[in-house]
């Protein structure tokens, strides 16, 4: 198992990296390329080969295509950062603080641009396909974002709208890269969803898990600071779950944390929340939230029109993905 | 003529109203309604539309495309605002002055994505091939855009990067309006070339008419503050021509007067910079170099495939557009 998803990474970034030779004017793509260096876990590209490989036995096919997810995702990555003033990323600098704001603006912008240039190797029908798809993703992950700044901004977040958050923002081009793996492996658009279904919950399970590393993982492993997100006050299923069960003075204390008129120093406040999470549990919670999108994960693989020695490749990825440290 | 200019233009407004129906999040798509909405002169819809009308007699085919090229060209201006720190636009606050940063980043980044989206009504083949230029052209403004803030830094442009600069920045998605509208039209790659050609004279002619008008246009009627581009230190072809011609003490005063160290307030550094372009008459130069644009545009429509009566029609659009004073 390791060895493919290794074999499918060195793929890709051998891929990549050939593509990777623009240079002038070199404020612009330099920022690009080292952005799109500084690696990440190349989930997405990964998903997109490894399908496409197994239903048509056709890698080639799919770099194209794992290209352009991987820069539409990193493009987002540039321009989030800006928004969620973030120094790091993978434990490197990020385009605005190593460079400014106006560099991190603009080169994010050519990224999302060549992302739909990696398409045009496809021919007209599947290009269509692909690109309609790419469209409805990206608007997708746009939304999302609205919707984190948004919620940010208010005390309660129901369990459902953060779901539907994250769907768009993450789960839905972990579903478009898979749906592009079996669109370019020749499946019709009914299985094809399948594939983008068992994303959608995939991608919902594995920012739950980033939520969870974020507050309880291990710094150097994980390769960002611990507890941005309570710094930013967002309101993760963590927080969610406290605010639903909690004492009603765990939940007085919770809500006047991540309000932004006190005067906490950030290192008290995230030593605070993090007791009162563990306190009431959350932490065991979303473990158990994570556990039933991989049993939902499972259920459609056992769906996908592919062999059971295969269906189990998936499997095993399911639980590489969801039980990571980083 | 102007009637049919303004037949256009009210085709493209009403048609652009009603695709302008997306109400949530209303923090994204706000901030895309009201900057749509605040008009502009709509130069590419009315170029690629009129182009179509006269190959094939078919508006509304057009009407897609042309709002395609009108969201990327609003897209680059909210971004460049951020850029160059604009607070007006067409005499309206900018999105970024009105809103704030990371709203002017999310909803300019939903903007780019929706102009690919606004395609998708088009055949594969043809999707493909209006794809490919929007790819080519959205690519080109993200340079062009790189070397106007590095050229900004430098003392000295020469005439031939500061044409490249502009043809990257503005003709090129003048250009492929128009190619757009014939290939829409129903022309061949080859004829549409002409009418991209004719779009790339046009845009470039169009943006010394903007520098000029920046610095001797009149405020009310230009809607822009006046001198912006001597305060952002711009080297345009005003600049370049007083700069290739003038006296060594003009010359040292000019160059003073465009360094970011000198501690001259914003009122007479304007001033000064206009007197000396008129003494060295840089603003004659400029009217001539327009005037040479505007001669290579009458020889490529007279190539185009069309009857002559039509040929005036993009004869009197041009000097409309090359001759205006906003």
């Amino acid at each position: 198992m390791d060895v493919l998803i290794l074999k499918y990474e060195k793929l890709f970034n051998d891929y990549l990296d050939e593509n990777l030779n623009f240079n002038d004017p070199k404020n612009l793509y330099g920022p690009i390329k080292y952005f799109m260096r500084i690696g990440g876990k190349r989930v997405r590209p990964v998903l997109l080969i490894m399908t496409c490989d197994i239903l048509r036995k056709n890698i080639n096919k799919a770099l194209p295509a794992a290209i352009c997810v991987e820069f539409l995702h990193n493009f987002t990555l540039v321009h989030d950062d800006i928004i969620d003033k973030s120094k790091l990323r993978r434990g490197k600098q990020t385009i605005h603080e190593k460079w400014d704001l106006n560099t991190a603006i603009l080169s994010g912008d050519l990224m999302n641009i060549l992302s739909y240039q990696f398409l045009q190797p496809y021919s007209d029908k599947l290009f269509k396909k692909l690109s309609i798809l790419l469209n409805e993703t990206s608007v997708k992950l746009c939304v999302g974002q609205q919707w984190d700044i948004d919620y940010s901004q208010i005390e309660k977040t129901t369990r459902s709208n953060y779901i539907e958050m994250i769907r768009y923002k993450t789960s839905e081009l972990i579903a478009c890269s898979l749906k592009m793996g079996a669109l370019i492996g020749g499946l019709s658009n009914r299985y094809s969803d399948l594939f983008y279904e068992y994303g959608i919950n995939l991608g919902i399970a594995f920012q739950i898990q980033d939520d969870y590393l974020d507050i309880f993982g291990r710094k150097k492993i994980f390769g960002k600071k611990i507890g941005t997100d309570i710094l930013e006050n967002k309101k993760t299923l963590l927080y969610i779950n406290t605010y639903e069960s909690s004492s009603v003075n765990d939940k007085k204390e919770l809500i006047k944390l991540y309000s932004s008129t006190n005067n906490i120093d950030s290192k008290t406040k995230i030593k605070r929340v993090k007791e009162i999470f563990l306190k009431n549990g959350a932490d065991k919670k979303v473990l158990k939230d994570i556990m039933k999108y991989q049993k939902k994960c499972y259920e459609l693989i056992n769906n996908f029109p592919i062999e059971d020695i295969k269906k189990k490749l998936y499997k095993n990825l399911t639980d590489k993905i969801l039980f990571r440290e980083k």
